[in-house]
């Protein structure tokens, strides 16, 4: 497959449309299920591969290395593993936080201080929870180089990240799923 | 890495001493952190393999056709998200209940009815967890035909497992690991 065809292969298996209100609280006509896309191997596979380019590319332009992938849950696990078996780096798993459970564990996997770390996300709207992910990982002393979302809503994602001071890209927009809204 | 050398690897990373209590309610002089294994690519590769093993095993004994691979939050996604990777069938992860919101969705990806199923487990103490994942398969029209789990710690899920009429079978067992309590 090559680029367009993933592109294709994810809308056609992903993109729903209707009235969704979305985790940012915003309201849209489409909908894109992660789960419709990442529970297939013929295209998780083909997108670890690009993770891994834009990994190798962090690495390149920031001279770090990168040590660690992380992903949060629930929809972030299926890639980060992907990404991890492809690359051979370990992975970390990021819960979302527990209003009942204040101090639960909101991180699985080893984490040593000062690790490279680049964060996998499903789908990117706002970001909000990509960022709160981001926290996680450095409040528990990871350097984190960069996220890569799937997907791009471009609604917002990048200039938070931005904000935030946290490099941001996209294996894809939404443009290149072809959704014009 | 032989079986041997990886029951080995599994329990360097994961085997922790101390005083537990598990998800069952039972107290345990050791704990072993699933995620210290599953989050290392070079361990999580070799147990696909074994699962595509095992998978390809049931569908002789059986005679039927295993379409869909299953795994449980947070635990279970990894692991079938690697042997879905190594073995080419898409999968399916089952939520756990959500006690607060009563019709929330709890299987992610796409099952049609009949689809002959095999559950992917991290560690089975009394397969509490797994039983209530197979419900929610069969209750959604699958067909379940067996449950793997990667660890039993031979505490129950084996009998349990039994009396509810579901295949089972672990990959490694306690003993596998060298532990004796």
């Amino acid at each position: 497959m090559n680029r367009d065809q993933l592109a294709r292969a994810i809308a056609d298996a992903s993109l729903l449309r209707g009235n969704f209100t979305l985790r940012s609280g915003r309201t849209s006509s489409y909908y894109l299920d992660k789960y419709l896309f990442s529970t297939r191997p013929e295209v998780l596979r083909e997108l670890a591969d690009l993770f891994a380019e834009r990994i190798a590319g962090i690495e390149r332009r920031t001279g770090r290395s990168i040590t660690r992938l992380a992903g949060a849950e629930l929809g972030g696990i299926p890639l980060v593993t992907a990404a991890s078996l492809k690359t051979g780096l370990p992975c970390l798993f990021v819960r979302n936080a527990k209003k009942d459970y204040g101090t639960a564990k909101q991180l699985e996997g080893k984490l040593e201080k000062g690790d490279g770390v680049v964060l996998l996300e499903d789908v990117a709207t706002t970001a909000g929870q990509a960022l709160e992910a981001v926290n996680v990982l450095k409040d528990l002393g990871a350097n984190v180089l960069g996220v890569i979302a799937t997907i791009d809503r471009q609604e917002g994602a990048a200039e938070n990240m931005k904000a935030a001071g946290v490099p941001f890209e996209a294996l894809f927009t939404k443009a290149d799923l072809g959704i014009s809204e």
